[in-house]
């Protein structure tokens, strides 16, 4: 007899695992803003192995998305403290191999699971708190989802905050940029316990989602602000040139990656 | 000179008040539980002078709400951690000088601006952790505005947990029950410094919304649990009938009330 | 029959209140911080009626605290979400009547009851995050109470630092400053609700706490730090010149205060 | 050119690191109450390979901890928001390749980087709401450090309370209990991406602290409430019999560990 569950706790039934096994399906609103910096800025984030897109290299994406996610019991949305989580994540592209594909560099979110399920999938995520207006179909306190909506958007660590952004909606959009587009190209990083600068988990992995569906997409103008830390260093992406900003709403499950590169310590 | 703000902390501006000016304006989403308890529980919850509605007294409204609301600068929603909160607040009825009302007789609410405009309104708030599943357009990670829609809500205070419900869509509807459909009749109440027993806030007043809008509104049945703790008493109004749950967009702006007696102390 | 409860919600039993009755105690560790700000900036923030100190009328005390407190029965000791908060606060002095008193202008709390517990002595509170290094008596993650020591602490509102200072203990010391060591001159105020700028309860009181008690004492050096938010004034007092920094045990009891001037409304 | 930084996001300087290097230096107060719980239900958490201890192999140890942390540079020490945090845990002991081990089985933080920190050296962590009654030496709210002193202790995750325990000091102690007392053994797993039942990470590690040392320490009475949540599984650890229970300061640096044993998969 041996221990149950997809992720640590593992127990008797497997009932305690910080996740429940995949698929999971998410449903939210996404804020998408979409900008030029130095390429020495987003270079300097790759590792080994990987380079910089061919085209618009130093292309970023900063996206605040709030979202409800659920297993496949679906549980979850009837308990919604372990469905709702919001998150703000920074993305670049990179080529591996010849192949073009998006990567998160940063990652904030605001519940444990959905940290550890980023854990999981290669997303660096940190903890944070994390704020998006939300449209609104009555009344005066939100905008509505036509041109002239204003967002506003923030984010905060370690009781500092890091960003805040504001969105107007210009026009309807097909499309909600192309620098987070690609399949995901991440690391799985976990160093040896003997803190001798070797990782025992060491791997390259890409995934996608699948059912992805986009409901409502619109695209405007945006402000974005970036605050210091001593813990951060996202002042090193500073806008030099917005492309452009993008509100939509979204909807995908998540059932697999595949492996690329495998580094993993073996023996002991 | 002397200091400025509609709220404490008054300063040399009145930027640091807890509250703007009214109006406020406020959009979101409600779920209302309605249920029968025994006559006892609510009567016991009206201060002398009030007395239980003449139909159908043991009537009890259990409401979560999830809000943007902003003053009449709307700067709040470009700031959207000033702007969102959630509450859940239990609603009796009662009868005063020939008229019937609506009253808040326990409310729990997650920023300090909501909290304080509450004890302004005569709204007994208190702080609490407060989750309710939000309707999506894409995806399966949420229910839709249609029959067979399923929804969770839950408070917690103190780490402990208060409520619980699960409410499913059945229909639309015309209107989201009669328990909190009446103006309100709340009382202010702040004791005496000198700790003696005394008010020296103590009026009752009545308010209402004005330019409130309804959106979508949907009819349901529900569950709810009830959850005990040594600084609550939640667990006397346990619900002995089902009456209905109702989900509904709504917004409203609130400028004013009314007093209708004051107590207040006067002198020194 | 009528509801019972110290605070609101008052309901059969008074379990419910906000608060329980006094008398109320406390105990924890204290970090002040004594500087000389512009005389404008402390005076502008006197209502009428008040003048500033006749002596070092500039001179401003920044404070954190790191609380127990429990009321008569001291039940909230034994289940602690209910009895720890922490708290910053700026004090001034002035004069009135020919007397001089301390006065709290700006104050943040991270719990519920020490808000409204706040409201109740005239202390005008909002809810922050706040932090305080505590001494230490083994191992290496933290000060010694000895020359040498050094505390950091901060204090965040709406996602964004206010204050972040630096302390290192100098030598013991016999007091902890004198800008918060008079009886304190508060208003309680509540507006109309009518909105027409008239306050229900307008009160000026003055309170004390009794069987203060005051463990190990130590003066120091001090950095202080002052952030912006666009719902704070804190910025106005900026420190031109420091006095001294003092960290303390202390503990207190508080029961009661004295009404100094009442001008609440009266009649409807 | 490569991306720096102990734990991930690996980036230009490493600063943004969820964790610095290692070492880390701890400094705090635990309580730790010991009992005796069903034989099967300890062994149920033991992954094959582990066997229950030889004597008293029902013993469970539930601790709390309010830590200060910090990295060699202690830095994080002047801004606490980055070196305060408090932990629960639960630990039993098996026995593998002939030597005992302490096993920690559930454990929950309310900070990312003790989160993480956790997930390194193979904790099974979780976020949690967690409160301790702290020792006072002034005043009424809060214990002394003598025979009487009584503590309460809380853990509430996804706003369900899941233990409630209070302790009274009994007397001093020279230890602090046994089941906590060995190295600890640990797996440290990470399914791989695909999803198919593997797992990338799948090592066995031990690992003790260095520098240890131990302030005051006391044994005492306690009693201990489990709650239940549809997503633990703790109330399978019901206390049967009491051993007894442990209050002391307690510090420790912490380097390095141990692999036992390393499955983890290679190639792709």
């Amino acid at each position: 007899m041996s221990v149950q569950g997809f992720m640590f706790p593992r127990s008797r039934t497997g009932r305690a695992s910080l996740l429940p096994p995949p698929p999971w399906h998410y449903s939210g609103h996404m804020l998408t803003l979409e900008y030029r910096t130095d390429l020495d800025a987003v270079a300097e984030l790759l590792p080994s192995g990987l380079a910089p897109a061919d085209e618009d290299p130093g292309a970023v994406a900063v996206i605040w998305a709030d979202w409800q996610s659920c297993s496949d019991t679906f549980e979850e949305l009837l308990d919604p403290v372990r469905a709702q989580y919001r998150e703000v994540f920074v993305v670049i592209r990179c080529k591996y191999r010849g192949r073009h594909y998006s990567r998160c560099v940063y990652i904030w979110v605001d519940t444990d699971y959905a940290m550890v399920r980023g854990h999981y999938q290669g997303y660096p995520k940190k903890l944070g708190s994390i704020f998006l207006t939300r449209p609104v179909t009555v009344g005066r306190a939100g905008p509505r989802l036509s041109p002239g909506g204003r967002f506003g958007a923030s984010l905060a660590a370690n009781d500092r905050r890091l960003l805040h952004a504001t969105f107007e909606i210009g026009a309807e959009s097909e499309h909600a940029g192309f620098v987070n587009a690609l399949p995901m190209l991440h690391h799985r990083w976990m160093p040896a316990i003997e803190g001798d600068g070797a990782d025992s988990l060491d791997e390259m992995v890409t995934m996608s989602a699948y059912e992805s569906e986009i409901g409502r997409c619109f695209s405007g103008d945006f402000d974005l602000r970036i605050g210091d830390s001593p813990v951060e260093e996202l002042t090193r992406l500073q806008p030099r040139e917005p492309i452009a900003g993008y509100w939509r709403e979204v909807a995908m499950s998540w059932r697999s990656g595949t492996t690329l590169e495998r580094n993993n310590l073996t023996g002991i």
